[in-house]
């Protein structure tokens, strides 16, 4: 793919150069910011010039414009209960719930052999001590059931042994709306083996 | 959708709200921009500060950083021979063949009634003069096969008759590697009205 721009070509290269961007995309987007679309440029470099201002919280680490988070500042929140996450996408997808009042605490990722990927490369020691120092009560593990998933809870429970901090997981099961013939078969077979109750009236 | 930062959620609406991209890939990303991709922060902050140095070419209206772009100036070119395009992706599309020679002229679109592009909207007056003085002496219409496509092709055409020029469009039928049972009646049946002595060697 050539252009008689080379800006123009500067400007392709820049965005597929972004993850899920290919060339053909990349020339779609190029062609629409320089078909009148200042307002979006200058959207753009504003947005640029305050990516050094996007830092960490300091307690969960989630991404902040301050050195804590507003979930952290909430004072409605419960600092007791700390939902363990991967990553910020999880808080995002929690918080849309609106089933959590507790506080987050992002790992960063979990523990994975295969991609050399160890405790230490993690936020565990930051939990740990949150934990020691706040008077966290439970922690709910909303991590991804995968094997490094289940790894990274086995190793954090280990930690806490002896503790008196009650640890949690997310429920897992058969999806609500899904079909039992196309759940798979480790998802199905757990979800018998976990059997709740039936309660009626929900009660 | 709800981030803590917002500065991440300017990035992500600004990425939002480029063509082809949703709310989901815009905040991913984001993500992978503030991970320490100053690198590609700043290539984007350059090509940003660009984008105004683009122009159209006086001649074909290709985009160009320059008055002519580097097509037009190429005296090798053949500049008796004109392919006239709707938009600076179909140059791209016909260089990539290398089996063109001439230059070209971009329309900026096609007539639409339906869409109210007439022609006063489109760049024909512009071709029509350079026909006029540039001693053009074949243009070859490689327009869109649509009915808008057709009826642009038709009114640059009458607009042309009785001066010296001759008009020819691109050849149109089953496409190479194309499958007979999966062609479209229209272009099935046109290929074969159009239908070509079938020459033994390619001779």
């Amino acid at each position: 793919m050539k252009v008689q721009s080379k800006f123009l070509e500067q400007l392709v290269n820049s965005f597929s150069a972004l993850p899920g961007i290919g060339k053909k995309s990349a020339l779609r987007i190029a062609l629409h910011l320089i078909d009148g679309q200042t307002q979006k440029i200058e959207q753009f470099q504003e947005a640029f010039a305050s990516v050094s201002k996007i830092c960490r919280c300091r307690q969960c680490f989630n991404l902040s414009d301050d050195e804590v988070c507003s979930i952290c500042l909430d004072k409605r929140r419960n600092k007791e209960l700390v939902c363990v996450v991967e990553n910020i996408q999880d808080i995002m997808a929690i918080e849309e719930t609106g089933q959590f009042n507790g506080v987050y605490h992002v790992l960063g990722g979990v523990i994975s052999p295969i991609e050399g990927v160890g405790p230490e490369h993690l936020r565990i020691d930051s939990l740990l001590q949150r934990i020691e120092n706040q008077g966290v009560r439970e922690i709910i593990m909303a991590i991804s059931p995968t094997i490094d998933g289940e790894t990274t809870i086995y190793y954090i429970s280990k930690k806490l042994e002896g503790t008196s901090v009650n640890v949690s997981q997310i429920a897992r099961g058969v999806a609500f709306g899904g079909e039992l013939q196309y759940t798979d078969e480790i998802t199905l077979g757990r979800s018998i083996l976990a059997r709740i109750p039936y309660e009626v009236d929900g009660k």
